[in-house]
C-alpha cells in the first residue's frame, strides 16, 4: 500500500469508525454466534497474491462484525469499561508508525522521557505520595494490564524476602501471599506462576479485607514457620467494586515488613476527583499501587499504571546484561527494560500525553462523575422496583442487584439476558447470594441508555417470574 | 473530540506520517539530545483544561521528534528490524476503536476466532509440523514478544516437570534450564524470574549451540541429582544470527524427555520462503515454536507468534476460575486468558489479517528476499574492502564485521557512529573479537542506503584509523 492509497483507506476508515461509534447501540451487543463461526467465512490458508482493500474492508462486515461483542456500546454494561476516545485513536497511530522500541533509553529517548513524566503527571492527579514521584527512589511505569503489574510486584516483594532469609534453606518454598476471597484471579494466577503459597483472607460483611483477618492469619503462618511476603489490597473489587481497609491493613503490613501491593485496576481512575480521594487513604502504607486508565480514563487498552516507593528490587534482581543491551552509565538508570517481565515496549505514553491534553482534568473529571451519577440513576430505578434489591453500596459506576427471592429467579434472568443479546451484564456472587452486575461501560452513555437497559431487564425479569410459577 | 474533528484531525495526522515516512531519510538517525532533555519542555503537571489540537499537533516537531531513535529509517541498522506498514496501522486503528478485550470466547468471539485463524495461516506458510495446528491438541497464540514466550514456555515446562517429579521434595530447586552461551538475556532473565537454574552452553566455532556440548552439560547435572527440563534453541541468535543445531538438540531433548522451545524471534519470518526453510528442520522435536512477525514480517509491535504442541501444560497449570470469567463448556477451550500471564488480551490477530492480505506471501517473500541481498550488498562491499573484514556468515539480513587488526580500532568506529548520529549500528562481541553488526531493517532500504551507509563508515573510520596514529 502506497501513501495515497494510505490516506484513502484511512479517511474511509475513520469513516467507518465513526459511523461505528454513532449506531453501536443500534447494534445487539452481544454477538450472534456459535463457537466456530468463523471457520467457513475464511479460507484455510493465507493468500499467494495480494487481496485488494475493498474485499478486505468488505469483510469486516461480513466477517469480524458479526463475532463482535460490542465494549464501546451504550448498553454493554459487563465486566468493567474498556476506555477509548478520538485522542487515543490518534495517539497510537502515530505510536504505530514511529514503531519504535524503547526497551533502553537510547533506543528511543521521547518514548522513556514522556513516560517518566506522564507517570508523575497522573501520579500529581491521583494525589499519590511523594515518594511515588520518579524524583526520588521511586517511579512509575506502563505495565500491558493490572494480572502483569501484580505478578511482577509479587516477583520484587519475593526477591526483596529471599535476600532478607538468604540463610533460610527451601526459603522459596515457605513464602506465603496474602490477599482478600474478593481479590482477582489473577492474584492467585501469579501465585501459581511463581510457585508461592496463596492465602485467601475471609472478607467481611461488607466484602472488605479488615487489618483483624489479615493479622490473624499472617500471625498463624508465621507460627508455623512460614515467611509472609506479600499482601495486595484491592480498591474497587471486580465483583462487588468493595474497598479493602487500607488503613487496617497498611499497618499490619509495615509490623511484619511485607511488601504491600494496591490494585485500584478500576476505581483508581476516580481518585482524580477530590470527592472520591479519601478512599485511597493509606496509600502511604503501600510499597506499590497500580490502576488502569485503560479501564475508566479513554486511554485505549493496554495501559495500566504502576509505581513503587523503591524500584530498586526490581531493577536490580532481574538484571541481565548484554552487549546489545548496552548503556552510557548516566542513561542505565532510564533504560526501562528492567521494570517489566518483556523487553521490547510500545510508545504508549503518547496516548497517556494526547488523552491529558486535549481532555484536560477537568473533563475527565466530569466523564467519571457523569457515570457515578448514571450509576445512581440505575440504582434508584431498581429501588423503585418492588421486584428488586440492591445487595452492595453503590460507591463508583456499578450497582449490583438481583431478583428479590431465591438465587434461581436471578441466574434465569443472567440466562435470559444472555440469550436476548440487546444489553450485556455478568453476574456475580457473595456470602452466597447471586446476583448481576450493572456497570456504566461507554463513553456515550446517557439516562436514555440507562432506561433502556432497565426496560429490558423489566421485560426478560417477567418471562423470569413467569416461568417460575 | 468529537467525530468532525477527528476526520479532520486524522487526516492531518495521516499527512503527516506520510511524510515522516518519506523524509524520516533526512533526519539523523540517533536523536542529538541528552538524558533529561525533556524535562524543561514538558510542564510538571497535566492541565486543568482541555488545550487545543493545534497546540499539541505543533510539538510533535518540537518535544517528541527531537527525541526519537528512528527505527524506520532507512539508516537504521541496529538490533533487529522493528517493521511496521499502512496496511498494519489501519487494522490497528481498528482494533484500538473496537477497543474489546478479548480474555474469552464471549468477551469476543471474533478476535479469539481470528487468532485461532490467523495461527493456523502463519504456521501453514512456515510449514511447521501438523501438531501445531490448532485441529489438534496444539495450536498457536499472540504474545507480546519473544521473552514473555520463552518465560511462559518455562513456567509450562515447569509445570510439567514438577508433575512428573511430584515425590522429589525440593524439587524445583534441582531443575536446571540450558541455552547456548549466544542466546538471548532474556533466557537468562526468564531463570532469574522463575527462580530456576540457568546453564550457559558454550557454542562452536560458528556459535551454534551443539547436541554434544548439550549433551554433556545435561548428564553431568543428571549425574549430581539435578532435573534438567528446559531447553531454549535460538534459530537466529541477536549478536550474529548464529543457528543452533537442531536436528543434533533434538534428539538430546527427546532422549531426556526435556521441553525444547525454538526461539527464531528474527529469522522465522524468512522461513515462509522456500529456499530459508531447510533452517528449521528439527522444528518437529520442538515442544514450542516462536517468532516475531512484529520484526521482519511487518505486522506492527507488539506481535510475538508462539506454536506449542500440548496446550494442556499451559492451560491446565494456571487456570483459576471465577464467577465473571465464566464460560459456557463448548466456549472454554477457545477462551485464550489461560494461554498467556496478563488476563486481558488485545485484538492483534486484526493487523496479521491485513498484513498478509493485503502484501499477499508473494509480497512478503519479496521483502525477504530483497533485504537479504542488501545485506550481501553490503557483505561485498566490505569484502571490497582492505580495511574490513566479515566475522560471521551472512545468511539473513545482517552483517557483522569489524576493521582488521585490534579491536579498539572497531571500539573507536562505533563509539564514532554514535556520536555521528547519521546512521545507527551497535555492536556485537564473540570468542573475544569486537565487530560491528549492520541490519537491514527498513522497509523503504534501498541499494542508495547501502552505499550511504558505507560512505558514513568509511569516512569515520578513517578518522578511527588516523587517532590509532
Amino acid at each position: 500500500m502506497e501513501s495515497v492509497e494510505f490516506l484513502e483507506r484511512g479517511k474511509q476508515l475513520m469513516n467507518y469508525i465513526i459511523d461505528y461509534f454513532d449506531t453501536v447501540d443500534q447494534r445487539k451487543t452481544l454477538p450472534d454466534v456459535e463457537p466456530g463461526y468463523m471457520k467457513s467465512l475464511i479460507p484455510e490458508e493465507a493468500p499467494q497474491k495480494a487481496d485488494e482493500w475493498k474485499n478486505v474492508f468488505g469483510d469486516l462486515e461480513k466477517i469480524i462484525m458479526p463475532g463482535i461483542t460490542h465494549w464501546q456500546s451504550p448498553h454493554f454494561h459487563a465486566f468493567y469499561p474498556s476506555g477509548t476516545c478520538y485522542a487515543s485513536i490518534l495517539a497510537e497511530m502515530l505510536s504505530n508508525s514511529l514503531s519504535c522500541v524503547g526497551f533502553s533509553w537510547a533506543s528511543s529517548p521521547a518514548c522513556t522521557e514522556l513516560e517518566f513524566a506522564m507517570m508523575d503527571w497522573l501520579a500529581k492527579m491521583l494525589q499519590l505520595p511523594e515518594e511515588f514521584l520518579s524524583t526520588g527512589e521511586g517511579g512509575g511505569v506502563i505495565q500491558g494490564t493490572a494480572s502483569e503489574s501484580t505478578f511482577l510486584m509479587l516477583l520484587a516483594a519475593r526477591s526483596k524476602a529471599l535476600s532478607k532469609h538468604i540463610n533460610s534453606s527451601k526459603s522459596i518454598k515457605k513464602l506465603v501471599v496474602y490477599t482478600s476471597d474478593q481479590a482477582h484471579s489473577s492474584v492467585e494466577r501469579a501465585c501459581l506462576l511463581a510457585a508461592v503459597e496463596y492465602r485467601s483472607v475471609p472478607s467481611n460483611e461488607n466484602e472488605e479485607m479488615t487489618g483483624e483477618a489479615l493479622e490473624e492469619m499472617i500471625q498463624k503462618d508465621i507460627d508455623n514457620g512460614l515467611i509472609p511476603f506479600y499482601v495486595v489490597a484491592t480498591l474497587g473489587t471486580t465483583p462487588s467494586c468493595a474497598f479493602d481497609r487500607l488503613l487496617e491493613v497498611g499497618p499490619v503490613c509495615k509490623k511484619h515488613d511485607i511488601w504491600l501491593h494496591i490494585d485500584a485496576a478500576y476505581a483508581g481512575s476516580s481518585f482524580i476527583c477530590p470527592e472520591f480521594r479519601p478512599l485511597l487513604d493509606g496509600v502511604e502504607f503501600a510499597d506499590s499501587f497500580n490502576f488502569n486508565p485503560h479501564k475508566w480514563l479513554l486511554v485505549t487498552f493496554d495501559c495500566s499504571t504502576l509505581w513503587l516507593k523503591n524500584k530498586k528490587y526490581l531493577v536490580e534482581s532481574f538484571n541481565v546484561d548484554r552487549i546489545y543491551l548496552e548503556s552510557k552509565e548516566k542513561e542505565k538508570l532510564l533504560d526501562y527494560r528492567n521494570w517489566q517481565i518483556p523487553l521490547g515496549r510500545r510508545f504508549r505514553s503518547l496516548k497517556i500525553w494526547f488523552v491529558l491534553r486535549l481532555m484536560g482534568i477537568n473533563n475527565l473529571q466530569s466523564y467519571i462523575r457523569k457515570h457515578v451519577e448514571l450509576a445512581k440513576e440505575f440504582e434508584n430505578l431498581v429501588r423503585s422496583s418492588e421486584k428488586f434489591e440492591i445487595t452492595h453500596p453503590v460507591t463508583m459506576g456499578i450497582v449490583c442487584f438481583r431478583l428479590k427471592g431465591d438465587d434461581q429467579l436471578t441466574k434465569n434472568l443472567h440466562d435470559a439476558l444472555y440469550k436476548d443479546k440487546r444489553i450485556y451484564l455478568i453476574a456475580g456472587a457473595s456470602k452466597s447470594r447471586y446476583y448481576l452486575r450493572f456497570v456504566v461501560c461507554s463513553q456515550r452513555t446517557t439516562s436514555d441508555d440507562i432506561n433502556y437497559a432497565w426496560k429490558v431487564i423489566n421485560e426478560l425479569s417477567m418471562t423470569s417470574l413467569r416461568e417460575r410459577l
